[in-house]
This record gives C-alpha cells, sequence and structure tokens, in this order.
C-alpha cells in the first residue's frame, strides 16, 4: 500500500487522564519495526478492562494512552521478518499473544506465552520500548499491545490472530476479549459432558458466554446465579435454564445449589471477579467427580479458602485465562464456530456507537446496561 | 466346605482398649448374611490408618474392634445373592467398597461409593447394624468394614476385589490401601507426562508408591521432599532422583522448588497429611500446566489458603481417595501389573512377623522403621 513504511496520520480516542472522557484527536501512528504489523481497525467494542485502567483505580495509572482490545481489522502493512501476514489480511488483535517458540506456546495445555502475555503496565512496545503512537512528538501510550481505539494500530504479530476474510468483522471483532473467554472457560477447560449440570456464577458478557458454551458442549441444566435478578431474563437467551439470586436465601448459596442438584452440579464456572462466589463455584460441585473453573479477575488482597476434604472427596479446582484459547492457533476456530452457525455471536451485541461518540459506549456500561456495545470506525 | 453356613471359632486380635496392645483371642464369626461373604485371611499389614483409630485421639472410640485392613485371603463362603465370588476365590479385603450402582460407581470419574465409601465410625455390618464377631455372645465391633486381623472376617461383597489366584498373597495383600493409594494419585490423577518432572512430599508408604507410579508414568526428575532426611536414601528405590528438605532452607519450599525447575515442576502429589505441605505441594506447580494432587488426610480444622491468581494462571488442584481406583474394578488390574513385573511390590515389604507377635508391627509404626509389617496368620 501506499502508506506502508511511512507515518501515518488518523483519529484516535486518547485518554489523556484517568476517569476523563477519551477525546478524539490527530495522532501520527509509525510505521511497524521488526515482528510488528500495523492494522487497519474498522470496529472496535468496549470490555471492562479498558474501564478498569481507565479509571486506574488500584492500578497503576499509564496516561496518555489509548485503549481498547476487543477489535477486528485489516493488515495495512507489515514489519521485518513477519511471514505469516501480508497486507489486506482480515484479523483480530489479541490483548494476549502468542510467539510460538517459548515452553507455554510449546505445551499443548497453556496458553500463557512467556513473551506475549498481558501485561497491564506495560504501554509500549516490547521490541525497542517505544510507543508507535505520537501526537507533536510526544508519545501517547498503548495498552496490552493492542490500542485498537485507533483508526490505525501497531501490534507484535504475535497479538495478532489471521481469520476468514468472509467473516464480518462488525460481528466477529467482539470474539477477541470476553467472549472467547467464557465460552472457553466451558468448551475447554469445564468440558460439561452431554446431560450434565452446570453452575455459572456472573452473568456479565463473560458468564454469559460461559453458559453458551454449556449450551454448546450438551448441559442439560444450566443454572445462572447473579446478585442482580435483572440479569436473569436476558440469560435464557444464553442457555440458562434455572437461576439462583444468593439474595434470596438465608444459607450459603451452595447449599441451594447441592440441594437443588442432589449432590452439586457437575460443573461450576466463576465469572465475577468476587472471591465468595469463587468458594462458592468450589464448594458447590459434586464430589467424585465435580470440575469448578475461576475465570474472574480477583482483588489482589483476596484469599481462597476453603476446608482441604472438598478436595479429598474428588472435586478438581482449575483456573483458565482467556479460555485456555491460544490466540493465534485457536481464534480462528471460534471465528469458524460462528460461520457454521454453531456460535452465536449477534445475541452479545446489544448497542452500536459511532466512533465520534465512543464516551457513550463508557456510559453504557457505567449504568450496566446491555453487554457489548460496538464502536464503528468509519461511520 | 464344612464350616458353610456355621458358626467359626478362630483367632482374632482384639483391640480391647485405646492404646493398649492387642491380644490374641478365641473369636466366634458368624456365618455371612445376604450379599456378604466370610473371608479367611492368610496375609494382613499394618496401615498409620489401624493405627490412628486404634490410639483414638480426636477419634470417636469404638472398642472392643478388630483392626486391620490391607490384607489378602481365600473365600470360605458366601451369603445369599452373591453371584460373583465363591469359596476358594483369592480376594484381597478393601476399607471402601463398589456397589456397582450407585450415581459414583456408575460415573467413571469417582470411585466414592454412596452405599459403601469408607465409614470409620461403624463398627457393624451394614445389612442389620449388627457385628459378626463375638466373644461369649458379646460383640467385639469391625473396623472399615474389613477387620483382617482375624483369621476369618466378614465382608459385604462390594469390599471383596476377586483377583489372580496365581499372585502370592504374602506379597499382593499391601495392594488394598495406602501402596494403591500413593500408585493411582500418580498414574490416575496425576499423570505426569513422559520426561517431565513432579513433587512428592512425604515419603511414606504413600508417597513412596505415589514416586513409584510417577516413575512408572515415564516422570524424569522426581523430587522427594519430606522433613525427615532418614527417608531421602530408601526413597530412591522408588524412583526419586532428588531430595528437598524444607528444614534446609530458609525460604518456602515452593520457592525453592520453582527455582530448581525453572518455573515449577510439571506435577506434585501431597501425602503428608499436613495442611502446610497441601498448600506448598499446590503453589509450587507451573503455571499454565501444572497439576496438584492431594492425598494425605488432613485435621479436621485445617483450613487451605491460596491467592485465587494461582488458579486464574492456570493451575489445577485435585484430591483423590484411595487413588480413583474402584475398588473391585481396578484391584485386580493392579494386582496383574505386579504379576506382569511392571509394579515391584516387594521393597515396600521390609518386616514380616506371626500373627502371635502382631504388637511388633505396632511398635515398628511407632519407631517409624521399615515401610511395611507383613503379618502371617498361620505360622
Ligand atoms: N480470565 C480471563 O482471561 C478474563 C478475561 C476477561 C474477563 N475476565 C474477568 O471475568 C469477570 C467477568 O467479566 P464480565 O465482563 O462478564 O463482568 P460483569 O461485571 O459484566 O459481570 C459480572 C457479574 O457478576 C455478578 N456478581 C458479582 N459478584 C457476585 C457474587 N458474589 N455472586 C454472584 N454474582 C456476582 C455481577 O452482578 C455481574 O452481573 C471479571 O472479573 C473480568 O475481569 C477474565
Ligand atoms: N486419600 C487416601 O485415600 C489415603 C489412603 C491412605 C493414606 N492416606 C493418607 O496419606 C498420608 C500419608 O500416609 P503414609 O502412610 O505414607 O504416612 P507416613 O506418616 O508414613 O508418611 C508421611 C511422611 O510425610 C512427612 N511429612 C509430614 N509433614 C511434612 C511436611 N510438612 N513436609 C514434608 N514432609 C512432611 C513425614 O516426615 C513422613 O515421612 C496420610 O495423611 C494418610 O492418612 C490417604
Ligand atoms: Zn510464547
Ligand atoms: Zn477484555
Ligand atoms: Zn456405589
Ligand atoms: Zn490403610
Amino acid at each position: 500500500m501506499a502508506t506502508a513504511g511511512k507515518v501515518i496520520k488518523c483519529k484516535a480516542a486518547v485518554a489523556w487522564e484517568a476517569g476523563k472522557p477519551l477525546s478524539i484527536e490527530e495522532v501520527e501512528v509509525a510505521p511497524p519495526q521488526a515482528m510488528e504489523v500495523r492494522v487497519k481497525i474498522l470496529f472496535t467494542a468496549l470490555c471492562h478492562t479498558d474501564v478498569y485502567f481507565w479509571e486506574a483505580k488500584g492500578q497503576t495509572p499509564v496516561f496518555p494512552r489509548i485503549f481498547g482490545h476487543e477489535a477486528g481489522g485489516i493488515v495495512e502493512s507489515v514489519g521485518e521478518g513477519v511471514t505469516e501476514l501480508a497486507p489486506g489480511d482480515h484479523v483480530l488483535p489479541v490483548f494476549t499473544g502468542e510467539c510460538k517458540e517459548c515452553p507455554h506456546c510449546k505445551s499443548a495445555e497453556s496458553n500463557m506465552c512467556d513473551l506475549l502475555r498481558i501485561n497491564t503496565d506495560r504501554g509500549v512496545m516490547l521490541s525497542d520500548g517505544k510507543s508507535r503512537f505520537s501526537i507533536d512528538g510526544k508519545p501517547i501510550y498503548h495498552f496490552v499491545g493492542t490500542s485498537t481505539f485507533s483508526e490505525y494500530t501497531v501490534l507484535h504479530v504475535g497479538c495478532v490472530a489471521k481469520i476468514n476474510p468472509e467473516a464480518p468483522l462488525d460481528k466477529v471483532c467482539v470474539l477477541s476479549c470476553g467472549i472467547s473467554t467464557g465460552l472457553g472457560a466451558s468448551i475447554n477447560v469445564a468440558k460439561p459432558p452431554k446431560g450434565s449440570t452446570v453452575a455459572i456464577f456472573g452473568l456479565g458478557a463473560v458468564g454469559l458466554a460461559a453458559a453458551e458454551g454449556a449450551r454448546i458442549a450438551g448441559a442439560s441444566r444450566i443454572i445462572g446465579i447473579d446478585l442482580n435478578a435483572n440479569r436473569f431474563e436476558e440469560a435464557r437467551k444464553f442457555g440458562c435454564t434455572e437461576f439462583v439470586n444468593p439474595k434470596d436465601h438465608n444459607k450459603p448459596v451452595q447449599e441451594v445449589l447441592i440441594e437443588m442438584t442432589n449432590g452439586g452440579v457437575d460443573r461450576s464456572v466463576e465469572c465475577t471477579g468476587n472471591i465468595n462466589a469463587m468458594i462458592q463455584a468450589f464448594e458447590c460441585v459434586h464430589d467424585g467427580w465435580g470440575v469448578a473453573v475461576l475465570v474472574g479477575v480477583p482483588h489482589k488482597d483476596a484469599e481462597f479458602k476453603t476446608h482441604p476434604m472438598n478436595f479429598l472427596n474428588e472435586r478438581t479446582l482449575k483456573g483458565t485465562f482467556f479460555g485456555n484459547f491460544k490466540p493465534r492457533t485457536d481464534l480462528p476456530n471460534v471465528v469458524e464456530m460462528y460461520m457454521k452457525k454453531e456460535l452465536e455471536v449477534e445475541k452479545f451485541i446489544t448497542h452500536s456507537v459511532p466512533f465520534s461518540e465512543i464516551n457513550k459506549a463508557f456510559d453504557l456500561m457505567a449504568k450496566g446496561e446491555g453487554i457489548r456495545c460496538i464502536i464503528r470506525m468509519e461511520n
């Protein structure tokens, strides 16, 4: 392309300060260096993780910064040494990468790449410790290696999944974070057997995707647990068959679930980030075969506590990161699940705004309205 | 046989009081009732669990009682409805049973039978709530449904594994408890991949069997951890390649192991019953793929505590009971492993005494000498 090797001037939504509305600015985007690619973003979505680091409460503040990590786009140009991607490829940026060479990438079981594992504090590119974004020569920092709230962004090649060019980017863009996380937590980690009973703690985007995954895997009872009863009606569309609000009971919710299921659920998936829900999700699984999967990101001072006999009685507890999907290897297949209509993505998308109104997406999330809001870069 | 249907008078080692030496008495053993079998015990061994309940410190005292649960014998007669066993069959009694009909027995994953799961407080038979042992008409209580410190004993058919009659009972008798537990914890639950690194916490009979299991599974580094350095030399015979004594280090043993292994062990198996070792065994496994297995029976007030991020980073924690072997279905195959020389049993047997000297086995265990002491019923 004509722009290859040159600086691109384009619009980006810059967060100048923690918690202040983003402002659309003209930024300069440097060309990709070795093992990097520059991507034209077409659609992006807002996820809680953007909001946490934008609010920067108890997080290292890194500003000015360009947020955004759920997105879909097209490769504009590639840096030296990039052989797996070429201009024109349709891609999903991913906040956690896959170098394909470290022990984690080589292990069939892990997706926690030593080199490109999510790093929320770093605001620069790995190779040279510099930002590719600037305004008047002053750096604007990156976020989790993706920074998709920009018309163009630069990523390490290991953080870019090449997908089927026929997949509609305005839909599949939401597959690059929370939805794949919940889906993978169920289908890759909890693996509920056909006809089994699954408890899903927390019915946000991640929990709804976990319910959808349990449904796809063939679970027949899917019990949604949330402190917010407003979530329940919506959750039926994602396969939930029953609901429990811990506030409606005067005994621990694990006891309620054990009674409802004659001894405990076969699988549980925790998607809240709340430590009590993590313990409940573990203690409600059936002895002998129950498996509990933790997905929510806990408070840094949280402590997981339980009686060790709960393990001895043959319960399993696991955690997962990005649903155990290897981003470059597996995400294209998740897109294929959508193309084959095995996975419905539309129902996760409840709102859409043009790029100029990106702050509306923040408002919707603050009010807890909807699941995912798509931000259209071009109109 | 001529004795079928009749009371048998024979010798048994009776524990009249907690912590007092056993005394060999003549007892009357009633014939087996429906779904029961009467077995002539030829060899039995002493396990810690016998000692715990004989000492009855913090346990419900049930006396007078006949202890013993690691043993081998021959079926003398069978009660009504017993079709899978016949007089003359060679068998191993098992402290935890398999009814083959409950949800646990029907699940491929569990061995925690609803009906016959270990019950250390019950001193009587399930069917009629009565003991089959008596002296002068007064009941002598059973222990974990086995009571093998008697020339004849009565068991529920679900607590009897029929084995290859060519297997030497003086050897394979030790497979009915601790050794299968450790072996199964490794081969059925931890499942170390070939070439992997395994940490074994606690090098008693169970831990040594877990090391042996890791070796059989093809682990190439097997690190034994014990507070008692006297265990280390012996443990080499069971596959341990390296040793760590937590007392030799002034940092937590999980950190020592993480340094020794460049990030953590692939699998760990905890065989101590100590809550600190349980937490260490979990925290020393590698992120991304590590699996920790708890085997030791914890103190009733113990609390397992860890930061939930240790799970989120894709570590797995499981517990197992009797190494996940289904007693009737799987124990015959463990015996076959011995027959095919895949599993060495002799090295676990360090002592042997005649029945009349059974209290010597208790003395050896109190002194921590050896691994297993065989008690010969006939000479
Ligand atoms: N492991 C990963 O790779 C990964 C990836 C993305 C998100 N996450 C984490 O997943 C979690 C869920 O994300 P989300 O976007 O769906 O969040 P969300 O805030 O939209 O949804 C969370 C839901 O949990 C409910 N909840 C909170 N505490 C609860 C409790 N004690 N019991 C029952 N319900 C409770 C809330 O009412 C809410 O409906 C977050 O912690 C997020 O950080 C993890
Ligand atoms: N889950 C089951 O089905 C099952 C079956 C049989 C035995 N068990 C349990 O397995 C455990 C081991 O049994 P055993 O007969 O081998 O016991 P044992 O007493 O012979 O051996 C335990 C070893 O652990 C060591 N140890 C204790 N605390 C330690 C610590 N903090 N760090 C490192 N080493 C430590 C001791 O020095 C000892 O060598 C016991 O708790 C027993 O009750 C469980
Ligand atoms: Zn990697
Ligand atoms: Zn996200
Ligand atoms: Zn059963
Ligand atoms: Zn035992």
